[in-house]
């Protein structure tokens, strides 16, 4: 049986998601979600038991949004994503919890106590840079609650190792470990301890999908509600190719200094032509375009003035030159409000880690 | 490679734990041990650096002793054998930390939760009653700190699978939840959260050397002091085989009715031979006597009255029906007042239960 595996950065095969794997194509049907460019865009492109988790919400039923990020590299335009979605939901009124995923980090990817701390500081102050408010239920894995641990701790006795294996592939003791207490990251807020049963969403990039198969089988099997949850595309790298920390060129990292970003953008991928003749005559292609990608997952809110630019771009009316340079200038300017008041953030995020994280190697 | 099942009921080979295994022979170098017959009678047969955690305690260090039980099945004469040791050393002024391994009872044994809790009651009230203080640290798996909690899981980044299946044989979740957790019951109080770093000595039947060589490799990998243990022999069943739960005419459970476990000492195996005639010829063989085995483990503290019956077993001078009479009339004497005990300390165990356990499933 194929598995997907979490814990690698491979490219995702879209196919597979919604054939072999059951992920079921987003369609929108409710009014409302045309609110949010992600669902009207096909960012977010596919679901499981979406429309049950909003219909609750909807009839007025207690519900609420999941999702965790490991803190594992720079925060990036990618989690800029992620919490533009919380930050949607929160100002339905849903409340949040926001996992950060530090015993993944620490026993997957094996990354040392102080470099995740640094981490998880940046991944706060920027998350409640982009509207998070802190009031959310925010938390390390590593300093939870006892039912979370405990819970963690039995959802073991309800699989069988080779149940495990068919999920996630070839297994680690940190990722055993890791996998439980996700589902526990996932399941707990059910438990009477928290809010008790109730339909939770939780809205990841696919690659994180074999937590999701765990955490729905597993609630089946101890009589809780099976989670729904929301898959986001991945924005691709600045060069066209994957996504990846350990190749800045490929991201924008939003807590790198603007003339780096900067220079980032002027050097990213588009869909231009060989010469400015050949693109005046055939247009560009937006769909290739990297920077039509920043555009239309982050900078241009507007439905209108995007479908303006991909007709014009299309049409060979503006060239990459151009379209780069107001890009540019819209990072610029995000870019540096954003970094202002991160920087007012960070005292908080400094609290939240002095107070939350402890280490003894 | 070969393994030992710390969850199987396997018996023992006990030339395998030495050689293979790397468990040293007790040897008594300090008159102090002389005072406690487990050690003098040789049942405490093995250990690993023992004297060096001894030494610390003889020279005014802080040590400290931890043991655990699964709660699993009747408190027997075996568990009391266990709180025996505890009792001695607490008795030392030596600080005792006693863990319940409940998860391991639900996760590896699939013990359904509320016989968990009648089982921690029963464990808790008979441990009490045979002299272990209320005010040790006494705690189960499932309620216990996050730095408890954060250390199983950290631990499990220190191993490979490899290395834990080399340990324990086969996998499940379950065991591997369970063997980090049982690491972390060895290790956590050396965290600064408790005691810092110090010599801990874990009393355990041989059985359980596999926790005690995954704790030692990881105390090594993130800098603590390596727990040493000793190893106590296991008490054969009634019948001259395997003791088990599941077989009620192999053990003496101290719940027990009076008249049902006189029955079980009458039935027992003894070392006799065919007739009278030929016992009173050839002797006796206490060796092979499950009654000569409860007298010297549990009830006979005077080793010179020890050795006199053994002496008449051997000569012919005793016969096994005396000698089962007598013991009789012992249990009963001690079995009832020990019922008594038991009883008053019953609502202790139970507020315990109350207060610490709580399974969601």
């Amino acid at each position: 049986m194929e598995t997907l595996d979490p814990w690698s950065s491979q490219i995702i095969d879209y196919e597979k998601l919604f054939k072999g794997f059951g992920i079921e194509t987003m369609k929108i049907r409710d009014e409302k979600l045309k609110e949010n460019k992600l669902f009207t865009r096909g960012i977010i492109f596919g679901h499981r038991d979406f429309y049950k988790w909003w219909n609750d919400f909807r009839n007025g039923k207690r519900v609420s949004i999941l999702t965790g990020m490991m803190p594992s590299g720079p925060f990036h335009l990618g989690h800029k994503m992620v919490i533009d979605q919380l930050v949607w939901y929160q100002n339905l009124g849903i409340s949040i919890t926001f996992a950060i995923a530090d015993i993944e980090a620490r026993t997957v990817r094996k990354i040392d106590a102080d470099k995740v701390k640094e981490t998880v500081k940046s991944y706060l102050a920027n998350a409640f840079a982009l509207g998070l408010k802190p009031s959310q239920d925010i938390y390390v894995q590593s300093n939870r609650s006892n039912p979370y641990y405990r819970l963690a701790d039995l959802l073991s006795s309800k699989m069988t190792f080779a149940e495990v294996e068919a999920i996630y592939g070839n297994m680690t003791p940190g990722k055993m470990i890791s996998a439980f207490t996700q589902a526990s990251d996932i399941l707990h807020k059910q438990l009477p301890d928290y809010f008790g049963k109730h339909k939770i969403l939780v809205p990841v990039g696919p690659d994180q999908d074999p937590h999701i198969r765990l955490s729905r089988d597993l609630a089946d099997r101890i009589g809780f509600i099976k989670p729904s949850a929301t898959y986001h595309g991945f924005a691709r790298g600045l060069d066209g190719g994957k996504m990846s920390s350990s190749k800045p060129t490929s991201y924008i990292g939003l807590d790198e200094p603007i003339d780096v970003v900067k220079r980032k953008v002027a050097n990213a991928l588009t869909g231009g032509r060989n010469t400015l003749e050949e693109q005046k005559k055939l247009g560009g292609q937006p769909e290739k375009c990297i920077i039509f990608e920043l555009y239309k997952y982050h900078f241009e809110d507007d439905d209108a003035k995007l479908s303006e630019r991909e007709r014009m771009c299309r049409a060979g009316e503006i060239m990459c030159g151009e379209c780069k340079k107001q890009l540019i200038e819209k990072i610029t300017k995000w870019l540096e409000k954003h970094q202002h008041k991160k920087d007012k953030e960070m005292a908080r995020a400094e609290k939240f880690v002095e107070e939350n994280i402890d280490y003894p190697f």
